[in-house]
């Protein structure tokens, strides 16, 4: 496995790749600028007489089930099942599963119809959607019963996928091989929708790398942690550090992203 | 009655409350990104298959009609009654009541059928909602025949709940006791969804002191105020005072806080 | 034809227009705030109950495509249809026009039916439309066949309205007459929904001077460029970018403003 974030990164640069994301209304301005802000170009678009046509102009396919409904539920079916069709990387964002059964049983309907190419959760929502007892509050993850690590293990395997379930550390496994990434900062806990834009930027280096998705997932989060440490020197609080991990984003360079990754097999 | 917003916001801190949100698309983001920097967390479910389990795990509701459709009047209904049938505290933002007809029985509705503990709203809808008249134009209120004492009165006394007029001096009444709280900036108006943010965190605060709902909303209104102050000392505008916002009320200290009230009976 | 791009913000901020949008979940939040740090006033409400209502309260109606469903297209055509009737400018922004059939064919139906001021779109999406050949990434143009000062002459002319296209120049034309404004910063484009923030825009200044909509539109993306420029000069990337850009809408002074206009005819 070649593991080089800013190799892939000046990829994404260089082809400007179209991520299609049909994700929930309370960050679809954050992860489109994101995935604008890191050098990629996101899409949004949901209804169900056009998710075939956009997502087969795309080269990633993120799913997020953050704020779910009927209608949302038939689009992302519609545009998984087209993805996977075509060999187009999907993320799925599982957000609250283990809150409401709407939110588990659709996490696992989607890993069941659609070839899902990469989890990306916190470790309650994968807990739950491996069958391991967790604690989860509205959709933040409190606790588990086993490790984040055996739990992207076990969900890698399960799901025959890579699992990427983060958290202070991030551990991404696809059932055999396994990454941990320890960068990143406590900030990006204290604003609403950075595990989102975790799964956004996944599908950004994804499309870039479609290949060697355990090795994009990792170097997703290694970028995106990367940002959240440059962003948190200036921020005073949750509100600058936000505005400033997309300056941090723009600003990552790939000559030094490298040198900077802090991953253990 | 017990008035320490700085002892409410510890109690905040400390439990973490999960805050039910079915709010409007333009401010979900916002009123997550309150939530959590005050220290509570959010979420936001509005799907007429998860209301009932969602806000069953919260501690607080609230309902925001800001960008109204059918469905999601359904879901507010079916949320609101198994809130109310638990005893867990609604907070009812009633957006642009006065300026359509479809939003001003959709909050007539809501406060029939739901036992709301809190509505808050500014002079213009809460106006409208008892039959005084007032000039809205749109989501803006811009002015009305009685004083917003006198409408936090009679909301509080006709509707049995507490009303929150939030304006340049904000006026919190159960149709008993008032209190007036006159912490904020004008850069507060300046920022879109400001009002929003105040009744999620008036959600916080009732989810943390259930009990007084009363003091609870005025706190909520000090809380916010004194972080609208602190977050004006270095704004630039609307965009950087935004930002500043959230910073502010991660900064909120618990032990200066009851010092900062500009409240009044 | 007046030109004063100073003169007409001077009239929005005495009169604060309300100008109803009904667009996409993206820029929602954004839009309202560019609006109100402007000087006018939004109002979003997508609502097929109310939408009419509505519109009858506003100055100008913006409609927005970007994340389009079925309802939401009906409650446009609504809107449309009514603010036609009542002679209130309508802008029409057709994001993603030329990615999907439902996006083109739905900008062509609301071109046909609603009596369109003003189509505020990019190059790729107003070559779609006229049936230039054209590039579109998603929602981002990536080039066409001819100038983008032909695709505003004859987008103008075709449709009879004025077309507004934006870019690093921006043309705009009513198929007669024609502006062309060099304002702007390239950061506008790392950003997302700087173009729907310029299609709100111009709904404010066609509320402040509808006899005169060619120049209206040419002043709002003077205002908006202007704006830029100011937002620019102490960003450290997309993230602080954007903040100051409210910032610097709010401190747009109508005494300099035409002097700083980059406007060519």
């Amino acid at each position: 496995m070649s593991f080089s974030p800013g190799e892939t990164l000046r990829t994404i640069r260089e082809t400007r790749p179209l991520v299609h994301q049909i994700t929930n209304y309370v960050v679809m301005n954050e992860t489109a600028n994101v995935t604008l802000a890191l050098g990629a170009l996101p899409v949004m678009a949901h209804a169900l007489e056009e998710v075939e046509e956009m997502v087969a102009l795309a080269s990633a396919l993120v799913l997020n089930i953050g704020t779910l409904s009927a209608p949302w539920i038939e689009s992302m079916l519609k545009a998984g099942k087209a993805a996977s069709a075509r060999g187009i990387p999907v993320v799925l964002d599982p957000v609250g599963a283990g809150a409401t059964r709407l939110r588990t049983d659709t996490a696992l309907r989607l890993l069941d119809v659609v070839d899902v190419t990469v989890l990306r959760g916190n470790a309650g929502e994968i807990a739950t959607l491996v069958g391991v007892e967790a604690e989860v509050r509205g959709v933040e993850s409190i606790g588990s019963a086993v490790s984040p690590a055996e739990l992207a293990h076990e969900a890698g395997r399960r799901f025959r996928c890579v699992a990427s379930v983060t958290g202070p550390v991030d551990h991404v496994s696809d059932g055999d091989g396994s990454l941990a990434v320890a960068n990143g900062h406590e900030l990006l806990a204290a604003v609403s929708g950075t595990g989102c834009m975790s799964s956004a930027l996944t599908g950004c280096f994804l499309a870039a790398k479609p290949d060697d998705p355990l090795a994009a997932a990792a170097e997703a989060l290694v970028a995106f942690g990367v940002a959240g440490e440059d962003a948190a020197e200036d921020a005073r609080g949750p509100g600058s550090f936000h505005v400033g991990l997309y300056d941090a984003l723009a600003a990552l360079d790939p000559t030094t992203l490298d040198g900077r990754a802090r991953v253990e097999q």
